[in-house]
């Protein structure tokens, strides 16, 4: 069941997180990037089921109105009523009309009166702009690339080394974690042990005639989508069915999907040729250990297991203490059937992965109340299965009604939305999304997914499970190396106690050679079985047992075990602990980052749309340009002495020292998401412009460093900055 | 050739630095690691050479008085004559045989008089204190490991992060480079362009008996070297010769090493089972790319052909100009054969690459004067090959000289060399090794090696190499991309050129159907060849001529094509750049700064060695502890307010409440390289410690933090801290 989580995600992990000064401090400089007004570049989904609602509702009202004429004109009723029962019908046409007219433009992705970009043209401006300025490149693109891996480039490498830089501020070094870095290459036992060489499969199908191979679910879900969106004739009867096709897809079998494809007629989307009957293609990457080829291993599809596997080092190293975390940063790899949705769904990936090791007993968070007020929308399972919305929940309340299973995991979720609307991601546009119990393993405890909404829909970000013991018992059984904590008692604790006595004199009368498969057999009884047997024994003197080893059952006498309780003393508790996992992709937090940050203004000649990504400083590629205002020798001088300035502080930056006007400069940057601009215009002072307000102030040629320094460090803000230094018009620069 | 040189690297790369005042700063705060006096754990291997020689004069002075003795004997010379010469020849021995003392401890690896740990029992006690604390963990280990595959555990995982952090700062931000990421998983064409398909291989021999795999030169390599150390009854012709096997390792054939290893009955180490053949191994781990099983490929060997491939795009990013660099830090895997010298050898690593690309031409550095007066221990070819050692030479001299062949790639040598003493490697410990001519790719310009001794020898951390146009060249040939660069003309340039027009009418006439074949290889001529045509056919009136793709030599007749120079302008030159490529092994760098930062001390109480890694502050893996100093609620209040206070200034420390003794928790940190302690033993001051002079200072709480931050982001020294802040006595704490 988890491996079709995985793989939804693209994503997955576990952390023991506390809110510190620094929270103060960084909230301070985001404020940057949200005192613009957000306008949404396309309608969002909540808007368009809204609609799907209003026009169900207006068509309920245009049929009762028809059942009214007609009963009228049935009932010879008064020429003036028909008249006005038909103008009342009329006017219900024309509002379900408009409101079919407002959806329509909402599924093709919005390209309303308003002049929103509908969906896939926003997508197309975003991932035009990113690809000329080469925040990402197709990987391998000479040899015509391949599908799924994708390079960052310059400004895309600096915007990921900063998010994953935040990352470990704002978890790994507030929160105390353990990070560790484990390789990719995987010998076959541990992912054996962790269930991914037998069960981390998606369902395939093949074009019959070219062999090209597509993911049967994808073909499925696009047939009922493209029904539903496009097919405006279909039955309430079949859009249900189809709907509830969607809904449970996740649960198909192979035989199941396969039946669907061929009733609804499905065929090769390229070729429209017929498709095989699907079967399960392994996602890991295959390879071979060492020389001799008998070692298979695997690239690691999740970061986990290599944390997992040193659990018991790790709780040494956090002195036999929990709770703790351990956490890792690394490439992920996932052979995707066929890739598609661009830079969400590739075959090589970088995760950022948690691990909070926690006594089951006691999932409670010190430092819980820091997170408690917050309050952001949240998706229930109940609200997803009564067809409401998402909705804001306080973290507190959803902790305390029970809504959200423990602390530990609130205090996560609660981390995890700080960390994502730090970066840029629009609050509006992200929620936390309960698993349904389809979805979620049977061990798991309760699992929430960060989701972001992009112009590909709402897209899972972070995942945030409550594993249990789960992993940890997994890798005790396959490796025989206990993965347990121990809670020391105080005082020693009498606790009654099952015991198990095979009497070996006559086990081995009996079953000579046998003997010790039966014993073992007899001692790996659990309570219940145990007090069974001892039940028969009593009344009837001997019970047949199954002895799994020796594959066959043996007759147990009353003489060949003794089975009682027993107080005993102990000292401690001996215990696998739960995880708790927050899993990061970082790839796809960073796509959607660029989709929130993106907007369009007009030229100040208004001849043409100029980008913007509105990056906080914080993630920004580069922090500052630094450009003379004309070429000029000794403005060239200050440029430079203010640069070295920067380097020195451990700004990055660029000097731009081209004859380019000023206002194209700014544009250029703008594209690149840069927050602000030195513009050396004497040999004093100098003017820094924020690039969203397009504001400007006049500094002394000595501070200019210092200020861009405080401002990106998060240590002022622009607002302060604003209100200290004299302002300079800005009205000749970006006209230019 | 560059094959092997790769597998003896582990590492290889290109790029444009400057010097900026960073490094004014940097150089402050790295002295506090140098204040100390480093004595050296074991003999180094110039000593062992010093020895050597020392002995082979010591002997032959021997054999010449010995002679005299005879002469003086066989002439019948006076009794107090003949004993003179008998006393000095004992005195002579008795010399050698002091001096063989030292060169057998020296061989052996020290174990000297003086105390001196000797090298295999230095390594191990530098390797159990990094695996106990978590620097390294073998992964897998519960599943008993894989041979070549180890993870960073917390402390590791933190010191490498920061060796990464230093390098971005240190590179990439202060030359301005182009970072970028590229996916691990690389198909198989970019991998054939390059040559790793086809070259990067091993010679691998088996166990004939059990099937176990070891690499043909290291069996040879090892049994020379055993033969040499420990074998002194060999003559000085066979030492001789196993030395000139040695020098020759890299350049045998596979013929030749199974030849020599027949000669020598070398047997597997394991079993003495007799071996195989050699024959070549590919040292890529393959996989499959995608479910069709069509799509072989690789994990990438390097990092570096990324970059190459993405010249196209990363030349117009950079405005069209030549020279620039590009980055990229990422994981590179290596299938060894038989891994073996721990951390140093390993099947998956961290590579961090620099391809600096520069015209041809003009490989002159602005900023090479930066480094020019710089003195470092080098060893050029010539030095070598007359059996001399490396000695310090100006980076200038080396440069004006010739021995360095630019001054792009004496630029990097000198910031490779700031680069890695800053990190803490000891210069005396670091030299830079030119490649031998037979070590060198035929295109390579010239290539350098930073070597650091440690107690397996000299280990090349870092490749330069000046690679010519060599990888851009592939790519363009394989993929069909032009990766060139173009230089404008101011005016444009007459130039000769010559001109072949095939007479398309009268080749139609003569070759019909194969007409196009036979146009095309006449318009791929070479100058060469088409001045040869061009003469025979005025002097014959024909020619044959090999037409390739035909096959077949046709005949060409004087009316069938002209051959002509002409006079061209042109507007711009078309050339592909050189690319200078430095190449960090980072496992490798850290590894040997685990080694020159290592030592013990004496407890104070005398009973036992305590363990030290003087990591200087920038590389440390936690930068501070707090302790309170005895159980206390008031002192722990101090203690979290100052926690947290470091926390906001994003300083990575630990904060132990615990009851153990002062003492010990300053032991227990030493051992991580934890350079500062403060401990609370008051509500309004603490003391700060310093981890290797023991100096502590008294701070009001209010300034612990702020104290921390200078020092450790180098804005100051601990000797500008020593002389501002009042002293405390240090014997009650360590003394604990």
């Amino acid at each position: 069941m988890r491996y079709f989580l995985l793989i939804a995600l693209s994503t997955h992990s576990f952390g023991h997180n506390f809110l510190s000064p620094l929270a103060t401090l960084r909230s301070a400089h985001s404020t940057l990037s949200h005192a613009f007004t957000r306008r949404r570049p396309y309608p969002t989904i909540q808007m368009e089921e809204t609609l799907r609602k209003a026009l169900a509702e207006k068509q309920s009202a245009v049929d009762s109105q028809g059942n009214a004429v007609r009963a009228l004109k049935a009932a010879k009723a008064a020429k003036a009523d028909v008249d006005a029962a038909i103008e009342a019908l009329n006017g219900l046409k024309l509002e379900k009309a408009s409101i079919e007219k407002q959806l329509q433009a909402a599924v093709s992705g919005g390209g309303g009166a308003d002049g929103s970009l509908n969906r896939e043209a926003f997508r197309q401006t975003v991932n035009n702009t990113l690809e000329r300025r080469l925040f990402y490149i197709p990987s391998f693109k000479i040899y015509r690339g391949v599908a799924g891996l994708y390079d960052y480039g310059p400004p895309g490498c600096a915007v990921k080394s900063n998010v994953l830089g935040f990352w470990r501020q704002h978890f790994v070094l507030e929160e105390n974690m353990l990070e560790v870095d484990c390789p990719c290459v995987t010998p076959e036992v541990v992912l054996k042990a962790s269930g991914h060489v037998d069960k981390f499969t998606d369902l395939m199908v093949k074009d019959e005639k070219t062999g090209t191979c597509y993911r049967a679910d994808h073909l499925l879900k696009d047939f009922c989508n493209e029904k539903l969106q496009k097919d405006l004739s279909i039955t309430a009867e079949k859009a249900a069915e189809l709907k509830h096709v969607l809904a449970v897809l996740d649960d198909l079998s192979s035989e199941e999907l396969g039946a669907k494809i061929k009733e609804y007629g499905i065929t090769a989307p390229d070729t429209k040729n017929p498709l095989s009957d699907p079967y399960p293609f392994n996602l890991m990457f295959q390879t071979s250990i060492g020389p001799s080829g008998l070692s298979p291993g695997y690239m690691r599809p999740e970061t986990a297991q290599g944390i997992f596997v040193n659990f018991k080092d790790l709780y040494y190293y956090n002195g036999n203490k929990l709770p703790f975390a351990a956490a890792q940063i690394g490439q992920a790899f996932r052979n995707e059937i066929s890739p598609r949705q661009g830079l969400l769904r590739v075959r090589e990936f970088t995760l950022a992965e948690i691990e909070h090791f926690v006594d089951p007993e006691n999932k409670s968070h010190p430092k819980f109340s820091e997170v408690a007020k917050l309050e952001f929308l949240m998706f229930p399972r109940e609200e997803q299965m009564s067809g409401h919305s998402a909705k804001k929940i306080p973290l507190g309340e959803a902790v305390s009604r029970g809504i959200v299973n423990n602390e530990t995991l609130g205090y996560f979720i609660g981390r995890v939305y700080l960390f994502l609307t730090r970066l840029g991601i629009d609050e509006d546009r992200l929620r936390f999304r309960q698993h349904l119990a389809n979805e979620m393993a049977h061990y798991a405890a309760d699992c929430w997914d960060a989701e972001i909404e992009s112009s590909y829909g709402w897209i899972e970000c972070v995942g945030i499970a409550d594993r249990s013991a789960y992993d940890l018992r997994a890798h005790t059984d396959k490796s025989g190396v206990a993965l347990v904590a121990q809670e020391k008692f105080s005082e020693p604790r009498e606790v009654e106690k099952l015991v198990i006595n095979p009497v070996k004199k006559e086990l081995g009368l009996a079953f000579k050679g046998n003997q010790r498969m039966v014993v073992e057999a007899l001692e790996a009884m659990n309570e219940k079985e145990a007090l069974e047997m001892k039940a028969t024994l009593e009344s009837k003197g001997e019970t047949e047992f199954l002895v799994c080893t020796l594959g066959k059952n043996v007759t147990i006498t009353k003489s060949m075990v003794t089975i009682s309780k027993e107080i005993k003393k102990e000292h401690q508790r001996v215990f696998t602990p739960s995880v708790i996992e927050p899993s990061f992709g970082i790839g796809r937090i960073i796509y959607c980052l660029y989709e929130h940050s993106f907007y369009t203004r007009p030229s100040k000649a208004g001849d043409e749309q100029l980008n913007v990504f509105r990056f906080p400083p914080l993630v920004a590629p580069i922090k500052c340009t630094v450009f003379p205002l004309v070429q000029n020798q000794q403005y060239e001088e200050v440029a430079k002495v203010i640069s070295q300035s920067l380097t020195t502080a451990g700004i990055s930056h660029k000097i731009d020292i081209t004859g380019t006007s000023i206002g194209k400069r700014y544009a250029r940057t703008d594209e690149l998401g840069v927050p602000f601009a030195i513009t050396v215009d004497s040999t004093s002072s100098v003017t820094i412009r924020e690039r969203d307000s397009k504001d400007q102030i006049r500094v002394d040629v000595e501070q200019a460093a210092t200020v861009i320094k405080e401002v990106t460090d998060g240590r002022t803000t622009w607002a302060d900055v604003w209100s200290t230094f004299p302002h300079q018009s800005s009205a000749s620069a970006d006209d230019d």
